[in-house]
Formats: structure tokens, sequence, C-alpha cells
């Protein structure tokens, strides 16, 4: 994403607590930082991507954060998938600060970061959205905007996570089902596919069909992480969703027989051992 | 897919109950029979698609059924949607008469029928499949063969469906949430398609936002009896469903709201009822 | 049954497939038949209870069956838990005849009905469980009559034993619980049912704790077709039972897991594997 | 409580919100304390009994807290319904003041509390519990220990409510087909009970029999509240609750749908109007 900030001409100052990762984009023109703080300093715009909630909550508000830095007018544009409680609270302390906040996570693996086929979901006020266009133009293929509230991009894009856990256990049942029969699950596969149509749900179907779990696409362990999200984002809003509490209990079994490491679709497993069949992995 | 047979050359009988509904046929070059025996008298092939098991074993094994005019030899083609017993029973029946029976169950809507873009599921002996390609060809874009029991079919239909109707609880979940959070459906939609790319999904996801379900693309009340088929067969092959237990629930308490005629994904206005939002029906 | 029967001091006939089982009752004083036709000859009231629907219809319309012999105004009393399909068809079977059906299924293990402590659950026309009242309160300690169509007394029979399994699901969750958190099942469960004060809940509970399945009290395979059953009445009546489809679905996985012939109760060794924990059978 | 701690002898100080909900007690003999700070100044052992987890951290660690008074030795007894992580926090905030820490939830209504009938459930370091023994037996009917580490006791009274609201589900299920069967659901209620013989699920099955909701025995809101803390639990327990997260979407339902004040068993009725059914309140 960095990169592709750089050859879209803009000027790109980057932080990570691996200061060996950032070194390749120092030669491609970037600026080092020594911390967040000092990343934000004379920034208009900070783009923050890490794991998980407190990683997040450190690098803006906390000690080397750099909401202390950042001028007022300037705009924090976050990437990650994080609890709707922590954007509301980011609006709040940054708005204190007379700092602009904005939602904008991505969907798509690291290759489609480096091609620029990131699919970018955006929300927070129209004039902040406007003025941090061109660098949603510069890392992704298409941006959506969601509103104005910048929870609404992290609930589209959680329950946008929820459509492809609930794609995997559908072919999940339905491999179980299949295999139980005598059939090949990557035959049924391309016969529903012919329906579908997705290459997304093709290339899925097959790495479940032939349970290629390792090199994890997305880690189970923060596929969970990103249920338990939306469970709270719906909850929340008095909205059931039955199906994601299916896929939360069947992603927590899954941790629970050692499958945290692997991609979540490995979740398939847990359906096919309680359909009495063996796994590779057992 | 008569009128596709004749176009491609094939000699055709057809019985409708409803005599009218064969005439245009017969314009074209259809002999119309007068009774499911009249039609397998000197016939070579058999093809059956009625609404249901009933209707099935009324007009193969009834008393005008054309079971008992088939000539030994003689193939029974059924693309129906039906139960595993009753294509068991058709096996066993057929065979005991020295005919033979496929399974060949198709997907597609009767636009697709029109255009020979049906997606044909077949299964049953070889050699039977083989004699019969020449009219899968005739009526469908592509032929899958699932299996040589004629049972595999109609399981993989089935399971393909649930494929369907699970893609529909997860949009109807997601929507349920995302429409709380003040997001537009369609705009959700848009935005998660990017990823996976699915005509089909595009489709089904826009009449869901706009709550557009009539006419039915698929009765309810038929999608219903689908279920209830695929969940017989799995606890038969003793694979448990959970996901096509919760849409078979989703699906009866849509009928129970009076829900029967409408397209079966009018199941997630039950979602949206159950999220406090008001329905269009409501 | 058949004791209690005959120390109220009626007069019993009694056949059984195993006429070596028929033998200590001959002693008591019962005539034994020779087939189920025998048995009806001249019989006020033909009381029956066999394991399942196939059974049934046997015994009652097969070639030997005894509504063929069983006299106009004779009532066939059914003690065993059948389907609502097979309840409506012997009503109409016996009405043809002029017969009486009533479907009178009990609740209680074989010591309770020893003890003449089996809870009974009736359901028919008024005059004929006027005139079987007797019979009723020679085998039970109590009867309950749920409405005058069979049929009633099938689905609370059924919803009953929904009732048991639906506790064993909470106990097997709140065990899985509890055992990850390090604290001892048996005494968890006596905390709860100083609440509970039930003693069915205590000792199904002390049997779960201690994973003593064999001798089953309800073989998991018995079980799993009258939730079966209910999922059926169910689905007729348009009622969606979200939590008996999980406790089918979990059965099923039992089943599938070589479970078939222990306690239903078994049942909670899914739950616990799919907690990660280890199960004495696994 | 507090009236059977005098009446059993002990030295007691009070605090309320509300001072004028202390004064009975001052008339009984208590001091009324002005703050928490002030009520745990001089304490052996400070209870605490308040609404939820904000609560209790604010008069155990907030501005004016106990916390900061009580002396070396002395011991915090909490007997809310709170989070585990709350438990685990004034384990450590507490053992850092040389205080100890005990989770002492209940089971029992406000009778059951004024008639000394609580289930009391304790867990933490034995010398402490030995230690508030005395004070356990003088508000309760029987005390339960969990173990040495008091999160113990949070989660088996978390599981404790599962049981209830787990049974509440299964009366929900079972009295909508029986009531669209024609059945009364008192009559079955009475059957079933029959078996289970619990007083506890007799008096909850006839108030859901009877639409009876208000007064709340436990309202909703708090009930929901509490299904989501065990939620929290299991999950970091990597233990899988698939019932309790079918309870807690019905709960959600029902909150959704207007009945967050009324008892949480009014839960049945987003079952029964899932079938279909009238409700009082719709």
């Amino acid at each position: 994403m960095a990169r592709n900030l750089l050859q879209a001409g803009h000027e790109v100052t980057v932080f990570n607590r691996d200061r060996e990762k950032a070194k390749p984009l120092a030669a491609s023109g970037a600026r080092v930082a020594d911390s967040p703080a000092d990343a934000g300093r004379d920034a208009e715009v900070v783009m923050t991507m890490v794991a998980n909630d407190g990683a997040l909550e450190e690098v803006a508000l906390g000690k080397h954060g750099f909401a202390s830095e950042l001028k007022p007018g300037g705009i924090h544009v976050s990437h990650s998938t994080i609890s709707t409680a922590l954007a509301r609270k980011l609006t709040a302390e940054h708005g204190q600060r007379k700092q602009g906040y904005l939602s904008v996570p991505v969907f798509g693996r690291p290759e489609a970061a480096e091609s620029k086929n990131l699919v970018v979901v955006a929300a927070g006020p129209i004039e902040h959205l406007e003025r941090c266009r061109p660098l949603f133009d510069a890392i992704g293929k298409a941006t959506f905007v969601m509103g104005a509230d910048p929870v609404q991009a992290n609930i589209a894009k959680l329950c946008g996570n929820f459509m492809i856990i609930g794609m995997i256990e559908s072919i999940g049942e339905a491999y179980a089902t299949i295999r139980k029969a005598g059939i090949d699950p990557e035959l049924f596969l391309e016969t529903v596919n012919s329906l579908f149509m997705s290459p997304f749900m093709g290339s899925y179907g097959k790495l479940i069909a032939r349970e290629e779990f390792l090199p994890a696409r997305f880690v189970l362990e923060l596929g969970l992480k990103d249920v338990r999200l939306l469970l709270d984002a719906a909850d929340e809003l008095a909205s059931p969703m039955p199906l994601a509490s299916l896929v939360h209990d069947n992603l927590l079994s899954a941790l629970a027989q050692g499958q945290g490491e692997l991609d979540w679709s490995s979740m398939t497993q847990v359906l096919a051992r309680n359909a009495g069949l063996k796994t590779k992995s057992s």
C-alpha cells in the first residue's frame, strides 16, 4: 500500500515496529519514522494498518502515539478491522483535537494490496472522505462509501467477512454430505459454481476440498476475532445473527482442537469430524 | 426442454396433464400422448419432469404409468428434484423390468431451460449415461456426472440448492444488521460482490434488498420441500447439517407467516422481523 | 404392564414374537396368543407396545394383524411412540371397521412400568377414553388426557421427550464449560439442582458427569428416531423448533461417531469433544 | 440479606446510593455509611451486591470506592453476577492491597433473600472462604464452593442461569408446537412435570403458559446481559455453547421487539410468533 502511494506521487513517511520492514520503502523514497508520534508530526493524513484494537489504541493514543502530534485538520485513516467501540472512541478523541477520523477497512489479500486491487470500504464525514479519495484511488481498484459515520465502514467490513465465512460453512456442510455419498467434492464444487460463477468461491472451495489450510490465507484465530467483533456490533444493534453464532461456535471448536494457526476455512474439518469423517489432521 | 430436443433432431412424444400445454409442441413436430403409459410405449428414453415424489410415482408406477409399457432396455431419465428414497425405489422397480433408471436433476430457471443453459447433474450406470448424453447436450450447457448410483445426482442437486439458500441466509442476516446500521443494502451488496464476483449472488441480493418476492423465481413452499429432502438424505447418511437445519426452521417460520407462495428468498423477512425491522409485507 | 392388568383383575391375552417372553405371564393367568390376530379375536381392547411405526403397522394391519379380527366396537390402545402419520392412518383404518383407536403413549422406564408408576398420556374420543380408564389406572400413577384427536397424545409424548433431550443439551454444554473452568460437574449439578429440585435432572446429570452411558436408559438410536418424529410433526404444524433441530444434529453426530447403542445422553460427548475435551470413549 | 446478617448477630454497616433505602436497616441496628469508602473503613468484610460490572468497579475501585480504605487482610465478597474479566481484575487489585477477594454470586429471588433461602455459590482462597462462612450461613440455605479461583464461582453462576434459560427455550418451543396441535400448554406442563417433578419448572411453565411476564422475576435485559457474559467466558475457555448462542439470539430478538423490561421468559413469545401464533402483546 505504501509503495502504491509513493508510485502515485504522494509524500510518504512510514513506521513499523520492526524497522527492517520499513527499509525497502526507504529505498523507494519513503521517510522512515522513529515512532508513531514522529510519523504523525507534520502529516496531513495518517494511515494505520495494525492487527487489532489494542495495537491501534497504542499507536494512536498511547505514550508514543501520533494523536498528540497530528496537527488540527489532520486526518486519521484507519484501515484495520476493529471494534465499533474503538471506532467511536477514536472519532471522539480525534474530534477533541480538531482532527478527523475515517474508518477505511479493505478487502483483499497481500497480493491484492501489491497489485492495487484492494476493495476499499470507507465511512466518515464527507469532506474528509473527499480529501482522502486520491489516497484510496492509489491503493485500491474501487472505493465504496458506506456513510457519514465511521462505524458504518467497520460494520460493513465485518458483515463482508461474515458473508465469506457463511459461504465456508455452506461448503463445509455440503462437502460432508457429498463425501459420505461417495461424490468427489471438487466435482460437486465445479457443478455448483457453474451456477454461482464466483472465482472466489471456486478458489476457496478447492482449498477446502484438498484440505490445504497452510499457508493460511486468513488465520483462524483472526477470523474468530472478526466474528466476535461482528457479534458484538450486531448485539449492540439488537440484530440477531444465528448463522454468525453458528460459525462462531464452529470456529471456537476448531480453536479448541488446535487449529488456531490454520486458515479459517479449516473450520470445515469440525463439520467433517462431526459427520464421522476422517480429516487429514485427525 | 422438449423444444430443444426437437431442434436437436430427436423424435419426441410429449404428455402433460393439461393437454393444452402440449399443443404448441405438437406444432413443432412432437407427438402428443394420451397418458404416461402411451408416452412410454415404443420409447427409447422417457424423460420426466414433475413437481414432487407423489407425481413421479404416479406417472411412472401408477395405474396409467409408463413403467409397465416401457420396453426392456428403455431408460427412465428423471429430472425432478425428488427424495433419495424414491430414486432408490425407481432404480429397483425399473431394474426388475430390465429397464434403466437415471437421476438427472437440472439447475436453472425456465429461461435457462429455453435458452439451453441448464446445468445438468447426472448419475447412474455409465452405459446408460453414455446412451443419453446426446439428450443432455440438447437441453443444457454442461453435464456433470456424479457417479454410478442415481441417488448421487439427487444428493448433489439437493446440496446445490442448499448452497443457494445458505447464501440467502447470509445475505438476510447481513442485510438486517446493515440496515440497522443505516447502510444501504444494495451498496453493501455491490461492495461484497466486488469480492465474490458472482452474478447469481448479485441478482438474488438485489431482489432481496428491494423485497421483490413476486413473481417467485422459486416458490418458498417448494424450496422448503427441497430442504426437507436434503435433511432426510443427510440424516440417512448420518451427516449433521446445522445450517440446513437453521434455514429449514426459518423457511418454516416464513410459511407459518403466510409466505408460502412468495420466492424462497423472502425467508429473509423472517430475519428482518426478528431484528425488529419493518418489512414490506408486515 | 400386563402383570399389573392381571393384578387389577382384568382378563389378559398376551402376544410376543418371542413366545418365551410371554411364558411368565401365562403362569400368572394370562392366555398366550399365537398371533396378533389371535390376540385380537374376542378382545374388548387391544393394547400394543412395539418398537416403531413398521412394527405397529405389521401387528395391526399386516397379514396376521389383529385389525381384521377385532370386533366392531373394540378399541386399539396404542402405547408406542409413533409418527403422527401412522396415528392418523390407524384412526382411519380402525374407523372403517367401526373399531376405536386411542393413542396412549407412556413416560417411564421399565422399573416404572413394573411398579405401576408410568405417566399415561392419552388422546382420542372421550367415550373410548372413559371405557379404557380402568386399564390406564391399572398401569400408571396418573393419566393425562390431551384431547379428542389421538394424534394429540403422540405430539405431547414427542414434546415431552424433547424436554428431556433439551435438558441433556443444557447439561452437556454447561458441563463442557464447567470442566474447562476446572469445576467438578457433579458439584455444579448439585448446586443448580438445589434450584430446580428435580430428581430426574439429578439422576441424569450424575450419569452424564460420570459418563455412564451403559446400560442405556434410552438407546440413542431410538432417541434420535423420536426427535425425527417430532421434527416431522412440527414441520407439518409449521412450528419451527430450533433447539430440536440442534439436538437432532448432535444426536446424528453421536450416531456417526459410533454411539448408537449408548444412552442418548451420551450426545453430551459430542459437545465435550467439540470443546476439545477428552471423553472416556475417545 | 443485611437484615439476616443483623439477625445472626453480625455488626453491619450499609451503603446504598439511595439513602432512603438504607433507613429501615438503621432501625434494625445497622450503621448507615456515607459512601462505599466510608463503609469499607474498619470493616473485616465488605459484601457488594450491584447491578453490573460498571457499578461494581465504581464502588470498589472508583473515587469513593472502598478498596482504598479497606485494611490489609480485609475481604471483598462480591455477590453480583459480573464478568470473569472484572473478577480477575478485582482479584489482582485487592491482592496488591493485601486484601482478599471472593466471588460469591447467589441464586434466588428477593423472597428467597428475605427468607434466608438463597443458594450461595462461592470461590476463592480457602482461608478466606472459611473466615466468611458464618456470613454465607446467615444469608442462605446452602453454600457450594466451586474452587480456589474466584472466577470459578462466576462461571458456575452464569452456567446456572444458562440452565434456566435453556429450560425456558425448551418450554417455549414445546408450547408453540403443543398450541398449534390444539393442546392446552398447562395440561402439557403438568404432564411433563410429573416426570421432572421440579417446582421451579412448574412455576415458570405456568407463567409462560399464561403469558404473565409482568412483574418480571428477572428482567429480560439483565438476562440477556448474563447470557452475553456467559458467551464471553465460554469463548475465553474455547468452549462452544450452541444453545447459549441460540437463546442469545432469541433474547436479542425479544429486545429488538420491545420486550426488554418484561420477564426474560417472554423470550418464548419470539418462538410463538415465529410459529405464526398470536401472542398477548402482538
